[in-house]
């Protein structure tokens, strides 16, 4: 019997955790002098969280039931625009499913469109591919496994649905899998998603509940494929993937679609509204999505300590010095600190 | 570039849903007539959950905090008797970890002491393992992945922990893997529990939050394993594995060693109790837990329909139509509900 698990003998770096934004430890670690509470700025989650509610105890209490599961399903693909529910698989968070999409794909050559979430690159390797970061999307055809992030996070950078498509097609003929990360796509360019493709095969669309909705603590994610996909990725997760409470608010928002429609106007305000407040201090917004606006001058680091030293945690990338990514405040009082650490932010050491 | 991946030719039958208990859509389905509300008596899930409480805001606004997740470790360590929190790995119920710790395994000969919970060869099964299931304790020793549920569930069978760590260090030394699922072990006999010798290495035990404190819903589950396998376990489920809810009940819940202590107490005088009911009516309990009592005789499947006609689900097993499980009930009303029922279950057609 031989053994040919290649992820037993994974170097221990591949498994070092990854930075990220939305780690109020990481904050205090980094600014312990600041003024709390701090405005948390570093993540691209919305602020603005769909309404909360309580659930019913049963949601806590008993297991969750597969109906409610199927219901979530169809809400899920309607707010999507997934062929079928039979092409929707949740689960509890877009992470967890990383490893098991990139499972489904040949182990190969796999190739990140990077700059990008540094979690894709890490969980490929953990699944045995041979993992490159390629900055041209062309080159991505000769993949056998390639990962988008669409739009990209954090320069929010669109490649068209066209390109995409042209992109699976051509994987497919290979025996190769096109991932196409859409957590940020729900604030547009909805028109550039690769949902409703899903049962061409080649292609899976990963799409995160927790960031449009405000709801990152839930951990809900979903993997549209096509059918066969689908089932073998809820037959990994066995039953009951979903958690009740995440069930539940997964239901109700992703059918409130006058909520949406509402918090995409206010996010696409609120985005312009930061940019107008960056350039008036001189900083100007680079690209990013309506959850997170992207910097990329010289500054970055000297703005990103300065604003953390009053409380104001961006999210500073180590190894790209020169770029910043800050989300939206939630609140009135959020704004008015960060306008007035914006304001002598020049005059700090 | 070859393809290794063995799971990509997984025969349908391996995906297909095993039949649980806990499904109210399905004891509709058997039963359409039964009065409603349906008593419950499915699933080994304790009625008695830990006391409900409003979780803060910000567990379901914000990404899972490390340093949440790390408190729950160490108090699930403390909790299950592991060596350290760094052999503890959160994960969002037991069920998705099954195919995680199975793939640990080199790929080989699976071993499931049975008859057991059906997941276990079915996951073990679409991790690319050959599965047999065997009756006799002793032919695990042949394995390259053994898995024993301990205490048993259904029947509550109890392997010592002298004989489950000779058997580990049987399958070590030739590079196997013992997986222990306990379950159902925070009812007892705790001194059988594997979880202090985890370090050891060659060793799994699994640990299930949402059965004894009744919150099946929130999907809380460990493994405890050497630090080794829980750092890639932990890497593969990457950061968020546990969400907001489930972290703050987790934390609470298995640091309440009062309420621990009680409900052992209470459960152990219910289960008692549940068995004198049963006997008054001719039916002999041969086994369980205090969470679930089983029962083997001739006429199971005619007291299981008997009862479901009543709105009274206890699980039978389609392939063991000689056995029965049954819950214990959750109040005053579903005990009457259960000893009216049982009164004339044997003058019913």
């Amino acid at each position: 019997m031989k053994a040919i698990r290649t992820d037993m003998d994974i170097p221990g770096e591949v498994l070092a955790a990854v930075d990220h934004g939305g780690s109020l430890g990481r904050a205090r670690t980094l600014f312990p002098q600041a003024p709390e509470p701090f405005v948390d700025l570093s993540t691209g989650i919305n602020p603005h969280s769909y309404p909360l509610f309580d659930v019913p105890a049963t949601a806590l209490t008993r297991l969750p039931e597969q109906a409610r599961a199927d219901e979530l399903a169809a809400i899920a693909a309607a707010a999507y625009g997934a062929p079928s529910p039979a092409n929707v698989a949740g689960a509890p968070g877009t992470q967890i499913l990383l490893p098991r999409v990139y499972a489904l794909a040949k182990l190969g050559r796999a190739m990140v469109l990077a700059p990008t979430y540094a979690e894709h690159a890490r969980a490929a390797r953990i699944t045995g591919h041979h993992v490159t970061e390629v900055s041209d999307f062309g080159a991505l055809g000769d993949a056998d496994l390639a990962i988008v992030v669409n739009p990209n996070n954090p320069d929010g950078r669109v490649a068209s649905r066209r390109d995409l498509l042209e992109l699976a097609t051509r994987l497919k003929a290979r025996g190769g899998l096109l991932v196409v990360d859409e957590a940020f796509m729900d604030a547009g360019p909805r028109e550039e998603s690769l949902a409703g493709d899903v049962e061409q095969g080649g292609l899976a669309v990963l799409r995160s509940f927790g960031k449009f909705f405000g709801l990152a603590g839930l951990r809900l994610g979903f993997a549209l494929a096509d059918r066969a996909t689908v089932a073998r990725l809820a037959g990994d997760f066995g039953p009951w993937a979903v958690s009740g409470p995440a069930l539940e608010y997964g239901i109700k928002a992703l059918a409130d679609v006058r909520w949406q429609q509402e918090m995409r106007k206010r996010i696409g305000e609120e985005a312009a509204r930061l940019d107008g407040l960056l350039a008036r201090h001189g900083v100007e917004v680079t690209g990013g999505t309506p959850l997170y606006r992207h910097m990329d001058f010289p500054e970055a680091g000297a703005l990103f300590r300065a604003l953390g030293r009053q409380g104001i945690v961006l999210r500073h990338f180590e190894d790209r010095p020169n770029v910043l990514r800050a989300g939206l405040p939630g609140s009135d009082d959020e704004w008015q600190r960060l306008e007035a650490a914006l304001a002598g932010w020049k005059n700090e050491p």
